[in-house]
């Protein structure tokens, strides 16, 4: 089979390739949605370069108010509140928005999608009919007060608190201490009128842990309301359009209704009640719902991915770097390979990555968009692949970003090229909504209790003898394609030398390989800590930290190359389908490439064939080089939105250059 | 010699620090340049967060004629104008300005290093007699016009021309073509009143190539001369302070007397007369004084770098990630192994950069500031090296400064802790002052001609035949302490199974055999592509562009860890050199981890062997947790100077924390 699809696939990846059959393919399920915002944001949206962080967060907030109806920014709300119950929609709407504007894609994330998101999914109907057609038009702003300055990714162990009093029927909202703050809160600075607090509840004398409630934080003057401290996070790295804050509370007075209380009520004479008996796995139950958060920060990181590369890409294009006197056409800085080394492994991840998050958002759309009740399997895996491509997509954002702007050298630096602000807006990504770090270490436990303990336990460590207790023997899980996954993968023959490494079964089986055996050996190691340093309980897990982020690694790529491949199956279009095969290719054998000291330790390459992937993948980068800005140009990226003084100019400058050399003696020769 | 050595160090590195003989260590040759600064650079000189970048270019032009004399800012010029002949000291000068602001320290390199090392270096003595004490007091601000928009390294095709007229006996510079506009310029954008301006020497109808003039641009009141179109960069990604702009000339006529003539003189005739014939010789040996520019940037990263890393581990000894209940002591998060394997390495770097750094100052200092002929050999190795430590630290500074922002979380996203500024102010570094890849070609190129082609010759590609005609054997040139290395290199038994890892004579000897190799191969395949495609020169050095560069990066490699051993071996203190010792291991090794792929593949390493590794690199980890903070209070910077938020207000919050546990109902247990 090998030999005859590569023969295919190499024909028509060479051939002509309709880009508006691979941007169908690209744009998915969703593709009315992207088109709408292509059609309806306009230059008006776009951001503006140099500007004060005030005149920022003026515009970002004025221009909230302003997206056209046709984007259906709130469609995730349900019918009867003005939204459309298509959360897969508003995922793919917060990623068009990143790629106009990242400012506005968090702010718009904070109000509708954590702010609102909270209030629909915490609240109850009280809260939804009198708050939710306010919130989705705007008319009240607000923030999602969870995090808070002493612990980030500790959110059980919130400290600020909220007690029942029967007596008054309120309760007292209170921040013991300045650790205790809430900090980092979008909306918080400057327009947030309410805010959804999570707090420790305590009625009675008992606490019943993590709650929500919904706090009005400043009067209609815009003045902080009694007992309320409101601070300002002030300048940042990037993101200057969002109004980041800081809140403290001082015995603030909240009614007895303002509790989100879906997962907990309070009865007027302070019982407290819940449908989820265990505190821990209702606080989990209550994080889970907003999954949505991580899954659209991931988006929007690829978001600005495809913006850097697309200029990156086109830069290149156009750039030369010396003059090449002997050379026998015009070299471009994209005919480096060097450059290519650079770009164009980068370019094949972001569309690994695009295919698992269009799987992602699809699997999301379903859990969460039907009427049924959840699968909790299912929605534990959900939440571990949306931790897991998050922190993929994020790291694979940060490092391709700046990699793109030094590509662009001295003119990838002005903030008029874009990739100033698109480095600096996502900086934050790869920490908030979860610190990747820790939701790797999510997505390890995940796999190593078979997702039976509460996903969203964010400490990991804390628990461990729990967790060893649950580590069991592994069966690997296929979210794609399956059936054709596991075909490909058996038609391999047992011995590897025979196949060519750029057989998809081959490159199949070696990273779900990688990822088994890394598991093994995890759960191995960690049965034998807690045979051992039974009176040290953080070095269990300590000491093989390093191997189990490595275990969440494998399987991001393992999950990641199968929506890929499941991906290309479902493309109809040959010349489209066969561009991509090779495009997976390269990104398959760079991930085997930049893992082959862990291949060669594990048997899994002979030094051989090792060394042949290298030649392999630049001999695919030689073959897609005149495939690069067709591949960009799948991403359909307006070219307003690039918003890119090189791009502009380019066409013209090269113009310039070629009609009079003015300092060369010589001739610049076309291929 | 191994087993007697590990003991000794181990004991060594679990004793008692010294700081104050940590610093002398590491304040090297020039402490008292060092520590003027640390005494003299108050709060007035840190960086304002937040500012507009018409307010910080106001500013930092201010502060640049306020610094005090006591830096010896101008050390590097001559005394009679004013200097002290100090080239070294200018350079850690420079680097110390970086601790403080970055924007200040590129805006004084501009100013003294560019402008008036290039009026110094090139010009001849009536120019520095009319000019350098003005340009040392900053009386008159100037620029360095060299790059321009459609070339940034092809400087030697520069397009710009100055054409002599007998007649008139001035010349004629003229900007043929928008490609040709000078761009980027640092001092152009508000306080340039003279540029030094690169161009295409013509006189009597001949080309001499490429030379520079002092121009007026500005009058007294700051209004473009005739015939001078001054734009402005904008907005940057950083160095707000610094006045980025665009220089075009329509047929601006310049008096004869200032062309700057040290290198090439035209007589009132129009005759030219130059000390050296071949114009592209000529070219790089007036570069090649421009040397110090890339060994101040290689330092200003690395000073960055140490500031960041300052900062997170810091703060990592301070923060909790979450509640430990089960733990026997109370967790922060450099306690964390995957926390030490982002932190520690980078620090251990940055120690063996620190070495290699200074010792490359120093053989600056040596072959600059001496009176007698310059060594034409000595004069290319130390461009090389210039060149390759310039990428080395540049690239390494945008990495751990990345890493250092994630390492703090959200905190590490806002201004108020200087880490946003301190990524997006170096972030250019990697590709001005020489983009660092094709500085990592020019390394390469070196290496493989012995340096006996013109150095500085930035192509590389363009006489591919000249270069591959070149290549010949190679023989190791080591510019650190030779005979200890070659001594330890030799003491290393044949069989490498019998070696500990942490033998440093085997280490030296894994690395100078990766180079050798390396080059080898490039030699090899250099000269087997140009027996076959001599038609396509352009293929013959494109084709292995990966394999040359990854022999420029050995090289690096190599040089830098035999500047930290012989720096060891320089240090008297034992127990700081113990601890370096055990430094020493944890760059070597996770160097060699790094790269364990190529030394498995080529039969370096055996599989167990490189396994055995890793364990071994997370035991120096667990040995170096304890003096996480000495070795960053080390690089001694002042509390001041960091200018950093969460450190500032850390003690008062962790003394809150540990008093008062509002939420948590557990007893935190102290080690």
């Amino acid at each position: 089979m090998s030999t005859s699809r590569g023969v295919t696939m190499h024909d028509h990846a060479s051939g002509h390739i309709d880009l508006a059959r691979l941007r169908d393919v690209l744009d998915g399920p969703w593709a009315k949605v992207r088109n709408a915002h292509r059609e309806h944001l306009d230059e008006r949206f776009l951001p503006v370069y140099g500007e004060t962080g005030d005149q920022a967060r003026e515009r970002i907030s004025r221009l909230l108010t302003e997206l056209p109806v046709e984007l259906g920014i709130a469609s995730a709300f349900p019918t009867e509140y003005g939204g459309s119950s298509d959360v897969g929609g508003s995922i793919i709407a917060s990623e068009m928005l990143a790629q106009v504007d990242l400012s506005l894609m968090v702010k718009a994330g904070v109000q509708w999608g954590l702010f609102g998101g909270a209030v629909q999914a915490l609240g109850t109907q009280r809260h939804h009919d009198v708050y939710l057609r306010d919130i989705i038009s705007g008319t009240i702003f607000g923030c999602f007060a969870m995090t808070e300055t002493g612990h980030g990714s500790d959110v059980q162990q919130l400290r600020t608190t909220c007690t029942y009093d029967p007596q008054t029927q309120t309760f007292d909202l209170h921040t013991p201490h300045e650790a205790a703050r809430k900090d980092y809160i979008g909306n918080a600075a400057r327009d947030g009128r309410m805010a959804v607090v999570f707090a420790q509840l305590i009625t009675n004398g008992q606490r019943h842990g993590v709650h929500a409630w919904l706090v009005p934080i400043r009067d209609a003057q815009g003045n902080p309301l009694p007992g309320v401290t409101i601070g300002d996070a002030g300048p940042k790295a990037g993101l200057l359009g969002v109004d980041n804050g800081r809140l403290s509370f001082d015995h603030v007075q909240v009614p007895r209704d303002m509790l989100l209380d879906r997962y907990g009520q309070v009865a007027e004479d302070g019982t407290y009640s819940s449908p989820i008996e265990n505190d821990s796995r209702r606080f989990f139950t209550m994080l889970g719902t907003l999954v949505r958060g991580r899954v659209s920060v991931g988006g929007a990181a690829s978001a600005a991915t495809k913006s850097a590369l697309t200029i990156a890409v086109r830069y290149g294009d156009i750039r030369r770097q010396f003059d090449t006197p002997g050379a026998d056409r015009e070299v471009l800085i994209n005919d480096y390979l060097a450059h290519q080394r650079k770009l164009l492994p980068a370019l094949a991840t972001t569309y690994a990555l695009h295919f698992a998050q269009t799987e992602l958002v699809a699997a999301l759309n379903e859990v969460q968009g039907g009427d049924g009740p959840v699968d909790e399997h299912r929605q534990r895996e959900l939440e571990s692949r949306a931790a897991g491509l998050k922190a993929a997509q994020t790291w694979h954002a940060t490092r391709t970003i700046q990699m793109c702007r030094e590509a662009c050298g001295g003119a990838g630096y002005l903030a008029e090229n874009r990739l100033p602000s698109l480095k600096a807006d996502t900086d934050v990504f790869t920490t908030f909504e979860g610190d990747n770090t820790v939701l790797l270490q999510l997505v390890a436990k995940g796999l190593l209790t078979g997702f039976r303990d509460e996903f969203g336990s964010l400490d990991g460590w804390g628990r461990a003898s729990f967790v060893v207790e649950q580590v069991r023997e592994m069966v690997l899980e296929r979210t794609a394609a399956r059936s054709l996954i596991e075909r490909l993968v058996s038609a391999v023959p047992g011995r590897d030398e025979e196949v060519a490494v750029t057989d998809r079964g081959w490159q199949l089986k070696v990273f779900e390989d990688r990822e088994r055996h890394l598991l093994d050996g995890a759960v191995r190691r960690l049965r034998g800590g807690a045979a051992t340093k039974k009176d040290r309980p953080f070095d269990i897990f300590n000491d093989v930290q390093d191997h189990v982020l490595a275990v969440a690694a494998a399987h991001i790529d393992r999950v990641t190359l199968e929506a890929f491949v499941a991906g290309i199956a479902d493309t109809a279009d040959p010349a489209v389908q066969a561009l991509l095969s090779r495009v997976c290719d390269l990104y398959a054998l760079s991930v085997i490439e930049a893992n082959k000291g862990w291949f060669l330790e594990h048997g899994r390459l002979t030094p051989a064939r090792s060394k042949a992937i290298t030649g392999v993948v630049n001999g695919l980068l030689k073959e897609l080089r005149p495939h690069m800005r067709t591949l960009v140009d799948g991403f359909a990226i307006p070219d307003t939105w690039l918003h890119c003084a090189i791009l502009r100019e380019e066409p013209r400058r090269q113009e310039t250059m070629s009609a009079h050399d003015a300092a060369g003696d010589r001739q610049v020769v076309r291929a």
